[in-house]
Formats: C-alpha cells, structure tokens, sequence
C-alpha cells in the first residue's frame, strides 16, 4: 500500500486526462449507440511518445480490441488511445481485422504508426461489429482533439469520459497535482463502468495519464501493484467482463528526473496514482446500475493483507448485504456471515462490525455476538448515500478496503432490458 | 454420477418422509415466528434406532446447533430430528447451551438419549434464541408424532415441510420406491431454503430419511458424493450461509441385505437418493427468493467433471445472466462471459449455447460466435417457468448440471425488509 504520509502534498486539480501537459482528448457521437445521440468514440493522444502499460480482464473470452492492445503494448510505448461505447468488439468472427483497421484509421489521422494506438471496446458482447462510424469519424475527432493548444481543449477530458459511457449515469474524471524533486507532475484520469463489475479486470475501462518522466516498465509495476488495492477491490455484481482494460500513459513532459527504480520518487508517483485509482474506484463502484448507495467495507486487524482484501470484497460482494444496505437494514448478521465464507484461515470468535456514514456511527456487533444498539440511529446511518462498514478482526495487524453498492430494483430494471 | 439406467425403475410415490416405513414427523406453531402463526417447530422420528450421516455449510461462522449436531452423529447415529424456524441459532452468547437444552427435552419426550437427538435452527441470524417454545411445545409435538400408527399420520410429512419454511412460498417434499433384492425400499425428503442459498452446503436444511439398511459410514459416503451433484449445484444468490445441513437417516426397516460396501446394492441406493436430492435441489432454486423461472445450465463436452460443473454453475450465478433471464432476453454474450470466467483449463473457442424450455429450442451462439436467431421465438422460449441453458464445450466427454432461477424485482424486496 502507498504511503499515507506523502498523501498530504497530493491536491485535486481540474482537466481530467488533459491535465497532464501534452494530452489531448475528445468525443464525439459517431453512430455505435444506435437509440441515442449520445457520444460514442473517444481519443486520447500524447503529443509525444508515452511509455505505457495496461491491466487487462482475466476472463477467458477476451474482445478482439484486448488482443490487438496487448500486442500493441508489448514494447511498453504507446501515443494514442481510441475507444468506442456502444457495442463490444467480443465474439465476431471479423472483430480482429476491425480493430486492426481503427488502429490504421486512427494512426493516419495523427501521423502515428498503428502500433503505437490503442484500442478499446465496451458495449452488448455479440453484435456484428461496425467500421463504417470509424472511417467516418475517427478523422474529424483527430482534428477536435489536435485543435488549438492543449490548455484550450482540457474540458477534451470532459467529452472522452462522456464517450466512454454505456449504462454510465455521471462521467467519471480526476486529476492530481504533486511534486517530484521539485517539479510540479501531474496524473489524471477517466473510467466507465457500472454493471458486468467485478475486476480481475472487470467491463471497466479506465485510462490514466501522467505527465511524469518513467521508465515503462517500472510503471507496469506501479500499474500492477495498485489495481489490487483500487480497481480489483471493487465489485458491482460478481461478474468478470470479456473487454476490461486500465491503460496508464506517461509522457514525462514534467520533466523531473526520471524514475528508473523502486525507490523515493516510485513512492511519491505510487501514492499520487493511487489517490486517482481509488478515486476513480468509488466512482464505479457509486454508480453501478441501479445503485443508490456507495459501501465501502474496512477490515481491519486482518491475519494478513489478501485475507483482509478477500473479506473486504466478499462482504461488499454479497447481495443479501446489498440489499439489506438499500433497504437501510442494519442486518449485520448477514455481514457476519459474509465475512465467514471468505476464503483463507482467519478467527471468527471476535469479530466487531461497525455500520458508519456522515449520520454517525453505530456498533451493531461486539466478539462476534450481537450487541443492544439504536435501531433508530442506525436507520439514519443507513439512509446515507455513501456508507462504510468496519469490520475489526482482532487477528493480525493488516488492513484493507473494498468498495461496492446496494442491489436495488434498479439494477434488475437495467438489467432485464438492457440488450432490447 | 448415478448409473441412469438403474432410474426407471425408481417410482414417486407419496408421503414425503413418512413414506419409509418406521418414520413419523409433525410440525406446529410454537412462537418461533412471532408475526404469524405459521408452523414454526418441526420433529422426525424414528421408531427403532437409524444410520445416520450429515453434510454441513462451509462457512467459517457456524451456527450454535451445528455444533452440537456435529457432536451428536459423530457415532453414526440419530434417531431423531428436531428443527426450529423464524430465528436461527447463531452467534448468540448462550446457543450452546439452547441448542443442548433442546436435544435434552426433545429426547425426555421421546424416551431417548439426547445424544441421538440432531437439532437445527433456521431463520434470521444474531437475535437472542428462546427456550421457553421449546420447552412448552416439544413434548406436545412428540404426543402428535407419535399419535396413531405411522400410516395413519402419513401427512406428518408435510407439517414438517411446512414448519421448516422460511420465506419459502411452497413445501418441499418427495419420496421415491425402488427395489433391492426383490426387497421393495424406500427414500423421502423434505426442504427448505430459498435465499442464502449457494450450498457447500448453504440456510439450507434437507431431511432425508429411509428404509434401506445400509452401513453408516458407507450411507456417509453416499451422501458426500452425492450432495456434490445435486444441492452444491443450486445457487440462488451466491451467499453461503452459517445453517446449511442435510440430515439422513436409515432405519433398515425395508429388511434388503445390509449394504456395508460399495457395489451394485450401492449403486442403487445412490441412484434413487440422487432422483430425490436433485428433485430437491431443483425445487429449492425454484423457489429462490422473488425467482418467477428455474434456471438449469446443463454443460456438456467439458474436458472434467469439476470443470463441468464450475461452468455451470458459475453460468447460473452470473446476476447478469439471471437478469436477462428474468426479462426473456436472449442475451447469450452474458452467458458466454460467464463461461469465461469460470475457473479452469478449457478451450472457449467452439461453444455452442442452446436455450431450451417446453416452449421449444433455440441456438444463439455457434463456436463462440453469434448466429442468426428468431428473437420472437426466443423470446416465447424465455417466457416459460423453466428454462434449459445448453452450453457445448466440445473440448471433451464430461457431463454436468447446476440449478438457479432468476434475480428479480422480488429479489431486492424481499432481502431489503426481511429482518424487519
């Protein structure tokens, strides 16, 4: 986990992925989302070289664009992303030689190599896919994006976050200022994603860029290390997507010394990307389909660090707990029970749980037995949007989080019409 | 799995678990539920002493009664069964010690010892248990079990069947007749459970008891092999519950030469002991919390058993899938996704997926790709209360079987008040 400490001189700058100096990006409704006009195709380009890296699903049917991404990231250096929402490239028999092709569009009308684009798909799993909106539109959105100077065009974060949605309800942006040996680095970052949800990785889509001078495959590393502790601790309903990725870009036009090693400065950039990751987390997690809440649960005095994560997800994973939570249900029962099929060897004999949000706290459970409490006062905890339950393990010294969100009638509502 | 061909000669029959001969059972309302008048204390028992073999949750958090029954069949032997419903009797201070007092009283009404008493308790988690229903209406029960001769109080069964319920909208109950030796024997069952509900095992109770005089450790292992094919394959909701128990019971009464090893006498007995737990199983998931359709995923052509299994039912867990299902959505990417992220070695380049009912058939996806399909046809197959997911690997021979419903709006109400 990231240092706590060097938290404090991490501060919440506007721009989203333009922050950073040198991106641009833009969006624009090119004709995917066939029953609205609604943007559909996002790009974001460097306007030098980044090194790169990505996380992808670990779900065995993987999109066409995810095979085509991991090829073009595997000498760790990209320039360009492009993305489509609407439908996902997944299952066609031609989806490869169509993601190949919007890498040749989108490298043309930037002047790139194709290799050095990204590309991304997210949308119903199935459908024919289509070139023609591409061809169409992929020039017209390079020439948005490259219009004007990049400090003109920072709400381009703005409009590829909104091109990246699919049952999306609030776009989802961030960015962060800090210092690396003085010179003021920048880290920003855009995500989609509300149902299929459970990353390993999961449909998410997240694309973060920085502005810091790194070595490519030291930021693999700092990718890799902080998706445990942000995106992979989120679940909105179990399920593992075909087309999830997290690309991150760093340009080092920041121009600190460049980081080459685990060390002071890997520290610093760590901590920074994780206050975006972890931003961007709860912002999928509040706003998975139908959710009306955010619960985040804390385990503490864990035996150790993944059984404290396992427990944390699993508690936030369980739908009798999201559904209790929506119904302002302090059933902590179900929270004990939870926290006991978690995998791993760990006591259950002395478990507290505590219900807490900006109403106040209530503890509902003392060693594992029920304690008196104010059902009435935990009613008002629970009617909260944004809720956390704390669960002490009194077993070891380790501590983690997880986040998800109430199962409403919402989400069967998305769920049993979304395709039609 | 079961020989299948040994099952055309296994009949329904009626009389639940009062069908064996030598058993009776009743049920009544006690004050466990304490905003009804439902039948809420239930009693099986036996005239003469039985083998007797469980199989219990896997959750870490157990419940007080568990513990004790544990205890009790650790001899491979019961001759009784007493059960609550409206609370369960877990994760209070003082469960042992009800739990224990509760195989005392039960065993005085009875004449027996209390050590081949098992007791069980089901309900909402974490209130403070009550003895005094126990203490006031276990001796009435054993009065009314014990009334007249087992024939006359075949219906005892079903009062059982209803005392064990919880939010469960029907009884479960079976019996089958088949032969050994030219021996006419007998198995019956009663059920409950229809959240919580993703056994290994999970609050789900099953009673069977029967006739057949079989060795105890050999009618344990029949029931362990057994459970893996029938109630580990139900989910409803993926949580795994403090509760779960399957209690058998053999009294020998059927006089068939005692089964004391695996063989062709064995073979029989499991085969007609797996037509009763699937029947179970399957009106178990069908009764899922809110569920308005039965969901089977039938996989075929998987390299192993195990991996047969985890994909169907991982398939049947997928929210996403039972959403779509609960809509009449012939979604079948979702399907396909859940395949992929099922754990193990399999090839997901060649899956063919079927959707079947008694409305007809329809194939949505060849070799992993979409075909063409009737979506108004698809649509009137999703439209029936029991519906076939056929997913063909052809990446080998193995067979196998899961069972789930559908997540609905009825879901989210019933598990946002329940304890309320």
């Amino acid at each position: 986990m990231p240092d706590n400490k060097s938290k404090h001189s991490i501060e919440h700058i506007g721009g989203g992925i333009c922050a950073p100096r040198g991106f641009h990006a833009a969006g624009l409704h090119a004709g995917f989302k066939i029953r609205s006009k609604k943007k559909d195709l996002a790009l974001i380009y460097s306007e030098t070289m980044c090194a790169a890296a990505a996380a992808y699903t670990t779900n065995k049917v993987k999109g066409a664009t995810l095979k085509v991404t991991m090829d073009h990231l595997a000498d760790g250096k990209a320039q360009a992303v492009v993305i489509n929402s609407g439908y996902a490239n997944t299952l066609a028999p031609n989806g490869m030689e169509i993601a190949l092709r919007t890498c040749d569009l989108t490298g043309a009308a930037l002047g790139l190599s194709p290799t050095d684009v990204v590309v991304c798909s997210t949308g119903v799993i199935g459908q024919p896919p289509m070139i023609e909106p591409f061809e169409k539109y992929v020039p017209k959105l390079a020439r948005i994006a490259l219009g004007g100077d990049a400090s003109d065009r920072r709400y381009g974060s703005a409009e590829a976050a909104e091109a990246i949605m699919t049952t999306d309800t609030v776009k989802k942006e961030i960015a962060v200022e800090f210092t690396l040996g003085g010179k003021p680095c920048r880290i920003g970052g855009i995500a989609k994603g509300s149902g299929m949800i459970n990353p390993n990785m999961a449909t998410m889509l997240a694309f973060i860029t920085t502005d810091v001078d790194i070595a490519s495959d030291i930021l693999r590393e700092a990718l890799k290390e902080d998706i445990n502790h942000s995106f992979n601790q989120i679940s909105i309903d179990g399920d593992t997507s075909t087309n999830d990725t997290v690309v991150i870009m760093a340009n080092g036009r920041a121009g600190n010394k460049k980081i080459t090693k685990i060390g002071k400065g890997f520290a610093v950039f760590a901590a920074a990307l994780n206050v975006v990751t972890v931003a961007l987390a709860k912002m999928l997690a509040k706003d998975g389909e139908g959710a009306t809440k955010l619960i985040e649960c804390r385990v503490s005095n864990a035996p150790t660090d993944q059984i404290g994560m396992r427990i944390a997800k699993t508690v936030i994973q369980s739908d009798l707990v999201k559904t209790a939570i929506f119904g302002s249900d302090a059933n902590w029962g179900r929270i004990l029970c939870a926290v006991g099929y978690a995998d791993g060897a760990f006591n259950t004999d002395n478990v507290d749980v505590t219900l807490e949000s900006r109403e106040g706290a209530v503890t509902v459970c003392k060693n594992s037995f029920a304690v008196e409490f104010d059902e009435e006062k935990a009613k008002s905890v629970l009617a909260e949007d944004e809720i956390r339950i704390l669960v002490n393990l009194h077993d070891g010294m380790a501590e983690a989080e997880a986040y998800g969100c109430d199962l409403t009638y919402g989400y069967i509502k998305v769920n049993s019409l979304y395709r039609t």
